[in-house]
């Protein structure tokens, strides 16, 4: 979509066979989702896929090529099924080994006796990736090259990305205009078409809702604030051709 | 992982720009996942994807090839931004278009008058597809060769989701067994792995948590009740070794 040009673009990867046997309800995709939009980074895929070494290069290598940036969450916790920091390296073709620097970090944070082998796992680092801390529980994720690895704990995650945020340069933000309309979507479509034709620089979605009444929420999503407001006020009229003067507008915030 | 070999594999494909956007919050990957869980279904991935046909198209062919179902949400409603049915016809090289069985089904609903052009869109159907009953708004969706094409709004999708089950084939269901411990999984994960090590045909998962106490809840999963309950014993052994008699167990339903 046209909108979307000039704003950096984004891939999610989401690793962990609890999502994808429902156990889970991911929520770190949606997070990422709101912080994308309010800094101007248009995420254009998220992929949820199982703890699984093959499974994972594919993915990273896939997106890391397409995408300005991808993000992981889950897999570099201390456990067996904790591979994902392993699968980031093999991705890149790079060596992977407890890194001074990490190791530190959980030498500061755990008593005496407490900095087992399985804990020591979480220093391993690939080669030339920088670290991200983890203002939670310290065992840090890691960039490499625009790939950015993260912990799939929602808290964790969450810190992770407000730490890497500053280092993250978005486009103009993409402002959102939404109409809630109580009228089923099927009777504003063909006005709707029309007046998306007519701005071409606007994105319009609907999103039908059913509750007492049959309603729609439209949105309108531009970069260009005066494209946006021309853009409304033509829909506003196509409502009203349809005889439909009670909505709720929400602008950009 | 071995324990899956016997279940067919299923992957997931969301259609939806209010997605990626952040706009919503995902509901019916996770609804799946667990319709999936319940009948024996391997779901192996999920992704999302904005409503853009080259992209529906290429995650549609990559997806289907892979798996022995691949499930759809989004897109097939009455307005300019629903390409969901065009996009699949695309990606199976099939002609597309408004189809009498479908048409007949919105006819019977709508009001005389109602049945305009935009909702007329919802009959498109592609060549050779089966239709899924909709039983909340009538329109319908469809099945092509593996692929189920269904609606996003969730009641919807809750819906074709039920009318389709019957149809889908399951392997034994992956049985599951969790033990909730009050430690953290840096204590845990050295015992753990060698546990895992010694049931290959059991898969075991550890997902920390953090509240009053750090904690861990360890999953063991396998499709063999007898496998399990041996692999869980032998857990309970680890935990006795680390001096951990404290733990809540959730034994398969």
């Amino acid at each position: 979509m046209n909108e979307r040009n000039s704003q950096p673009t984004a891939a999610m990867i989401v690793i962990g066979d609890e999502v994808l046997s429902g156990r889970t309800r991911e929520g770190n995709a949606w997070r990422l989702a709101g912080v994308m939009t309010e800094i101007g980074v248009s995420l254009r895929e998220i992929r949820v896929i199982a703890d699984d070494r093959a499974a994972i290069v594919e993915a990273v290598n896939a997106l890391r090529a397409r995408f300005d940036h991808v993000f992981t969450s889950g897999g570099i916790g201390p456990t067996h099924d904790d591979i994902t920091a392993d699968s980031i390296a093999a991705a890149f073709g790079v060596k992977i080994d407890v890194r001074d620097d990490a190791r530190a970090i959980l030498t500061a944070h755990y008593k005496a006796g407490e900095l087992n082998e399985s804990r020591l796992r979480m220093a391993r680092i690939p080669d030339g990736a920088t670290l991200i801390r983890n203002p939670v529980s310290q065992a840090p994720g890691f960039t490499i090259g625009n790939v950015h690895v993260m912990a799939g704990v929602p808290e964790i995650f969450a810190a992770m990305l407000e730490e890497i945020r500053p280092t993250l340069k978005g486009g103009a933000p993409l402002l959102s205009w939404s109409i809630r309309v109580e009228a089923p979507e099927g009777e504003l479509a063909t006005p709707l078409g029309a007046v998306a034709a007519r701005h071409p620089d606007v994105s319009f979605g609907s999103y039908p809702f059913y509750r007492s009444v049959a309603g729609s929420t439209l949105v309108a999503r531009a970069q260009d604030r005066s494209a946006l407001e021309a853009a409304v006020a033509d829909l506003r009229a196509a409502l009203k051709g349809l005889g439909i003067e009670r909505y709720e507008e929400t602008p950009p915030g």
